[in-house]
């Protein structure tokens, strides 16, 4: 069974508005959907619990993080990040949603900024698939189409990823690569763009398929830690100064 | 002209043994080579100038930047490698030589550990063109063959690259991902790994070949810096909810 | 239940030398192994069959196709190569074995030439994984080694594999990209390099393991066939030539 | 001087509407706006040419064979196809423009069906850059904005693509990858989605310029052509079975 853990920064919520939109959180819609889609074990993580909920048992315990985050992200404490970052590079999946392009550890993953063009202004998202034979896109329509989100626009500075899924169409006239894989280090990162804390979008059940599906194919895979640092030649090798000095070596090379 | 700064950490080349392969630093190696291939400007900058040499007014007069460290990765101050990245992601381009894998810079551009194997045994490499149309392979040979260079050996913790135009074969038993491009924000980025300092790798004309055609390949694009940020509607959007309260868009949105 | 169909040439096995290291023919030991990895549906095709076991209602029927071919790639039916093609596009699975890379259906599905370097020698080849945390790396070591197979080298002219899985070395002095993943319409492709007929590489567990995880790597997604062709606007366009002849369209367009 | 040959099929423009728009073909006006760009040695081919404009001889001397082509895809020869594909994969770069996605030469270079979702509907077309440090995006805004263009949409059934350097918007309510680029063998290919008949927008200087970035990048790199097939070692193999007949190699095999 996949352990998933959902770290929301769960700031917005506390706002009448938003609570309304999410009155368990945006993790309680996520949880809840996620499992109407498939047996996982799910924990919880919030900004306010100690070590923000990602522990470093936790996290030894978790395959797939998904993360949501926004108005917070410089809460996150740099020692935690660092704790993630080292997680993921030794195979645990992660998923960003919406505004976690702009997590300290997004950004980290990446190494570029993660900026866009964005605005709040209740347009309609179409989100196309592009590369229907992905495991991201199973189960999916052509298009997913969502009658109001917040926009995000190219250029989205992200390395291109290695699989794109997803491009979305906005109302305004903007393009976005909306569904993003990288493999980094063992572990797999996908990004899905939708997910603004004033419409409902997490409770759509398109939107929690994509998760399911991300979920799903972020898991780790078991396999052998490769070695790393001094290693021992498994051929032999000839040596080719037995008893000369080491002048030998530049004199032989330039001969080359 | 291509503006091209050389940064060589210069630490074992004071070495007695070293400075005999290159009296002129690793630096002026490749200097007096780049030179003979292409008409550059190109500055030097080492490790004990102040800021490294790498002042913010030579980066921004700098098209790409050549790195060659090892031993003192960990003196490079911070706040250098925050800038560089930040030239780099406005298109600065950058050559890693060999070592310069596990540079500070190197690894916050990649997001990963770029760890790898490696053992100093005198083994031959031959760096082999698996992409021989690609601009970087320009003027090569099918493969490069050096009789004896340090080790480096797979799994190398790296993201994959956009384009892998070299691998190598080593006598002892090893392949590796020996020539790897990378697009960063504006930037692009090449990594390429020969150049112990034990060897006289940089004299060669093959390896200046590789570097020349990697700094022409490097060079920024001139082109619109992308907006980022909030941004306006290029298209006219419909209102959705003329005189209506908020919690129509959740209604809206639940509907659908 | 995954429903793999083998296809073998099976045309060495009726050497009595070759017949010494697959009795049950190539498709014989790929079967018995694959078996003992997972639950399969598992359908043998061969050659001489009428048009080569690979029929209609076959192709219709199979998740995962798994190629051997050699010396007969010339014999295949172009009717056959279109019909798997077809089949591809639409979702099914493919698995190039060894000198597969040479046969009508993988050449079309690529578009080069995929010719390479080769001997037949008796070499050490050394297989690194180069991306652990992909699928196909599932439970195998850092490398597997094949005490003697024929030889491989680059240039492989292929596309840019989209996910590059292993790397091989070779004794005599070579590099190749052994395991390439590909996306290709709906259906996903996998080539992997090992399988010369005259050593026993397919009754290898590690090999076996390799080709158990391409071929759950490679079963199809359920998803939404994309429609093609003529295609009504989503979203409601603006007449701008409402009762003005076809020239205003010029008109307007320059001016802009 | 980069060596050009312009194929449009000149079929649209014998009807007086479309001689209107493209009074010297579509070849012409490409023409015209790619020598203001740069210094090339133009050649046109057309359909109705003998071997269609596109001799061996022709081909030989061609760097980068620019390809229009709508109506007509299938009245060209395969033999000259079969030409294309050859003098491609051996390094002369294409540059497909808009319908030219179905021309028999970019299927068979694809290995795909290539199709997409079409209407012929005046819609706006926003061209958004994605990928802004590549040499294609030279001199280019953040986007190109076309009053009205065919619209094309996802899903495009191609290979996904080496680099992705344009994403399309459309007013209709599809998004489309609408500048790809590839190596196929080492030659270089870039697709470039507009460009339908009823409109000048091959006289527009922000589309030239596209074309004439999209022929310096593709133009070939002057490089060492591989070796291809048999080979002999590099290095000295160890001759394993001297003086031992051949089952000794099951035997040694089996036992590893």
């Amino acid at each position: 069974m996949i352990r998933v853990t959902i770290y929301n920064e769960f700031v917005h919520e506390k706002e009448e508005r938003i609570a309304k939109v999410y009155p368990d959180g945006i993790h309680g819609a996520i949880k809840q959907k996620l499992s109407e889609k498939g047996d996982y074990e799910i924990r919880i993580a919030t900004l306010e619990m100690p070590e923000h909920g990602l522990t470093q048992e936790v996290l030894d315990n978790t395959d797939v993080l998904i993360w949501w985050g926004h108005v917070a992200h410089n809460k996150v404490a740099d020692e935690v990040v660092d704790r993630i970052q080292k997680r993921v590079l030794e195979g645990m999946g992660m998923v960003f949603l919406h505004s976690g392009h702009e997590s300290k550890i997004f950004k980290r993953l990446m190494g570029t900024t993660c900026a866009l063009k964005w605005r709040e202004n209740d347009e309609k998202e179409r989100i196309w698939v592009v590369e229907p034979g992905h495991p991201i896109a199973r189960n999916l329509p052509e298009y997913i189409e969502l009658p109001m989100e917040e926009t995000s626009g190219e250029r989205f500075d992200i390395p291109a990823p290695d699989t794109l899924v997803f491009i979305s169409w906005f109302e305004g006239g903007e393009v976005f690569r909306s569904g993003c894989c990288y493999h980094r280090g063992l572990g797999k990162i996908f990004y899905f763009r939708p997910g603004h804390e004033e419409y409902p979008t997490f409770y759509r059940d398109d939107i929690a398929q994509v998760i399911h599906n991300a979920v799903e194919w972020a898991a780790p895979v078991i396999t052998t830690k490769p070695t790393m640092g001094h290693f021992m030649a498994l051929e032999q090798v000839k040596d080719k100064f037995a008893g000369q000095d080491d002048a030998m070596r530049t004199h032989a090379y330039i001969k080359d």
